[in-house]
């Protein structure tokens, strides 16, 4: 996939014949920024004294780190070779989101969408155009945790999905109040996703089935619904 | 199910004639904890100073908040009502896992299993003996996580599964080192899990089909391997 290229053609393509409004279209969103041009050509990249600076002690290339602050509104630990920032999206995450891995260029890595949602919007629109069935659709990427080892897919963009599934102010089966109330259904999606294709597989869409009730006939407030504001965070 | 009950008998009781060595079953830990008594009844519960304090600046029963020390081996966090704990066995969430919902008794408080991923192999045991199959093990409860807003149920013990998928070292397809290495395979299957069932549903198990390829014969790390050391831990 290049800059320009249709995705949402290139997925109708491959799609299954019976494909429905109420499926889950997952993608990863390394293919949405290739065709977005998301992509920054380190050959073209001037590191600042800050990037030159951050990069020596974390034994990165200068190039990448300047593409990495360019990235973020806000750099909020830099130890032990880890970034980790928050993006101009509001996204809290390792390198701002900027990978070089599943990139044909060494040269070339590739950035988040600008606007996740938005970009989940598009696709969606653009297949229903297509395919004349309006799958909901959710971008993905692969972050860390704090606390916890290991990457888990979540989804960074989302359009006809409820991606916080609030169920605050509900009560269980005897009647109390509910203590885990918010269910965070599109990084759960995002992470089934996963489980049904290997890393280096090439797959960059997955197609969920079964889940009616997370599929919302408008787009929604997407995965932004999933970013905690940061006055809400204790670990910042 | 109460303390002493055969969890194992009734999950065999319930599961598919076809069951197999493949499947992974993903258990919610508060079944697992009911049937091995991990309850506190809180009439029997001497709130000390420190819990009366922490009660009245967080609006909480100061008899749960004893509880909530008592399964903690540090207080991570103590701020708007919310408290963030790491467990005697190494799990950070909120409330040290002391659950109050779904509970018959309004006085009594469920606790985590006190070592989750003993309990999901002595599960494995005897599902093998009972049933004949020997499917792997998950116990799963409900986490929040710094930074995202929501929920998603991850792996707090296991037995069969191989809850961190390490490919550190393996390369892309264009043969440069992949980024994101450890897959928390794990929390993606108890995430998934959730979503085949809703919070009010009372189920507390679901049947995974389809990843053999995360199975193994030896019941392995467990959980284990997706808690990060603390000393490798940019936020705590």
């Amino acid at each position: 996939v290049r800059p320009g290229d249709d995705l949402a053609a290139l997925l109708c393509h491959v799609a299954p014949p019976d494909l429905a409004d109420e499926d889950v279209l997952s993608i990863a969103h390394k293919v949405v920024s290739k065709a977005e041009g998301r992509v920054r050509d380190l050959r073209e990249v001037t590191p600042s004294p800050r990037a030159v600076e951050l990069a020596a002690e974390h034994d990165k290339d200068p190039r990448a780190v300047q593409v990495i602050l360019d990235e973020s509104a806000q750099l909020l630990r830099a130890e032990r070779g880890i970034l980790i920032s928050e993006t101009h999206s509001g996204l809290v995450c390792a390198n701002a989101g900027v990978d070089g891995s599943n990139v044909e260029d060494p040269e070339t890595v590739v950035l988040l969408p600008e606007d996740p949602d938005a970009s989940a919007r598009a696709l969606r629109a653009r297949i229903a155009e297509l395919a004349g069935k309006r799958p909901a659709v959710l971008i993905s990427d692969t972050f860390g945790r704090a606390w916890r080892l290991g990457q888990t897919d979540v989804a960074i963009g989302a359009a006809g999905v409820r991606a916080l599934d609030d169920w605050r102010g509900r009560r269980d089966y005897a009647g109390r109040e509910l203590r885990a109330t918010q269910d965070a259904v599109g990084d759960a999606l995002a992470g089934a996703a996963d489980l049904a294709r290997a890393k280096d597989s090439r797959q960059p869409a997955v197609l969920i089935r079964g889940l009616d009730r997370f599929v919302t006939l408008e787009d929604g407030p997407g995965a932004a619904a999933l970013r905690r504001p940061p006055e809400e965070d204790l670990f910042r």
